[in-house]
């Protein structure tokens, strides 16, 4: 094993604000537990939850390292002693519950998988916090199965760009809502058989209109606020919403009677406090079903910014503003 | 087979409103089609979405008779030409889609199942519909499981009684609201774990208390209104929640951080609307899995009064008002 240095450079979050609380730090190199892999991160993504984390509007689960990140692709430089998959200089790309913003990130061995064949390292690091995502919530908790229809919201998100192209390679149809047409021409690209431009343009009549009157199978809300109530009158009989944010606010007042009528199935989850036997199971499922098409170049992630690490707080700036697609960070 | 009169009495909703707009007229004795028996009603099912379709707020299914009842008891004096199980002379108990006020009613053979041993026809025309309505939506929607923790609401109703007793022989925990001390005793009386009195006690803390914390693995409500984020509040992590009716009202505010992070599983159904080959297949999942316990007295309907058909107007005064589980009616 090659000598590691004891510290590393890390972007920490100095206090809860904007982005601008963002700065780099120097932090010991994480010493890896018997379970976990130690990877030198060559590329960083960027999410959501790394954005609330910064507000203050989302700690850390117990255990997990302050330091934002929650995915990272490189290569193993240690292992613990009872790691059997990965070998040092094996490249990794893995889901983390936190510290993927810095130059060493410690990793539980189930949640590493393979880079697709031919990815580079930030192709790499843009895919598991979205495919992780998007398996566990439209296809085992929503149950998406071929000839069915999904209603994506926020299409040109990280999460969107991956809901539409997986579900379209698994056969359904997809709707998909974006906030300006040249967010929903992206939606097509990536293969949406519908775009709706939700600022002139209503997603229950287009949804309805595109599943001739049934309504989406599963539909897959970031949103919240007002789109509860629509995602009821969206959703098809015997319907599963599920839900993954709430950019609108999570308190909203909604008529239930659909969800009676209609055998609706509400819920959700969140990926970062699960433990790492589901996060496990999950990297088997994806290595097994979904890496192959990565491979074969069926399904890409879609990237729109890559920038330094030490560059966190303009990453994060972009993140909530205007942007299509991952934006990933290389120390 | 018997001579069939070419009339009967039944008990029509004159027009939409109060009990008194119940009154017995004269109809023609229906006719079987071809999967359907006629059967001679000795003893009908009082239930509240017959007093929803007297007020007009649930008018019936296509096809279904505007005369109201959803659950008979009696004798087969006839049997459509495809009907295979069911003889002239058989005693069998049914849901039905309406109909049942009346001394003949037209059943599919599928809805109908043959009395437990040893019930007759008042006990045995108490079964079906909340029989169906909780097999259906505890056990089949909600997935309960023994171990499990179950919250009901309205422990005295028809659906809560059969839910507390059903819960209990399948091995689950029970915690049962009501509105009086004495309900709460009933509640007890037929096996609740916990029985907590609404008025002055807050369910969500006794649901708490009653699972070490963990909270209700199943909640079925027929409440509605604050109670559904109460529910949500009250549901164990991965609790399913399954609303059969909204007694204070369907629309409400909610804040759905609590679904989302518990992962949670709101739901619901009514069963009326259900096609006949779904309720063939719950008809024989009780016959296999319920019937048996009845017979052998293990649980057995609450029944609070017996009333001739002719009294239908008191029998819905009695169901809006007090009452602690089934009200009959009997030709």
């Amino acid at each position: 094993m090659a000598e590691l240095p004891a510290e590393m450079t890390a972007v920490e979050i100095t206090a809860p604000g904007g982005p601008e609380v963002l700065k780099p730090t120097r932090r010991p190199v994480p010493v890896p537990r018997p379970r976990e892999i130690l990877v030198r991160v060559e590329a960083a993504g960027v999410n959501r939850p790394d954005a609330l984390q910064r507000a203050g509007a989302y700690p850390p689960p117990p255990g997990a390292s302050d330091i934002p990140g929650l995915e990272v692709a490189g290569t193993v430089v240690a292992a613990g002693a009872e790691v059997a998959r990965w070998a040092v200089g094996d490249r990794v790309t893995a889901l983390v519950s936190g510290g993927g913003y810095a130059e060493y990130c410690a990793v539980d061995a189930g949640s590493a998988l393979s880079w697709p064949a031919g990815y580079d390292a930030v192709r790499a690091a843009a895919l598991p916090e979205t495919f992780f995502t998007v398996w566990s919530n439209v296809f085992d908790r929503g149950g998406l199965k071929p000839g069915e229809a999904l209603l994506v919201h926020g299409g040109t998100s990280g999460i969107g760009t991956v809901a539409i192209q997986l579900a379209k390679a698994f056969g359904a149809t997809v709707v998909a809502t974006a906030g300006t047409a040249e967010k929903c021409q992206v939606c097509r690209d990536l293969g949406a058989d519908v775009a709706v431009n939700y600022r002139d343009e209503d997603f229950v009549a287009a949804t309805k209109a595109a599943t001739g009157g049934r309504g989406a199978d599963v539909i897959l809300d970031m949103v919240g606020g007002d789109y509860v109530g629509r995602n009821y009158e969206a959703a098809a009989v015997e319907g599963r919403i599920v839900q993954i944010a709430f950019l609108r606010g999570s308190k909203t007042t909604v008529d239930f009677t659909r969800l009676m009528l209609k055998r609706l199935v509400h819920t959700g989850s969140t990926l970062r406090a699960r433990d790492t036997a589901f996060k496990a199971g999950l990297a088997a499922a994806l290595e097994d079903k979904v890496w192959p098409l990565l491979a074969a170049g069926r399904l890409a992630p879609v990237i729109d910014a890559v920038l330094p690490l030490a560059d966190a707080a303009r990453a994060h700036a972009l993140l909530e503003a205007d942007h299509v697609g991952k934006i990933m960070l290389t120390p």
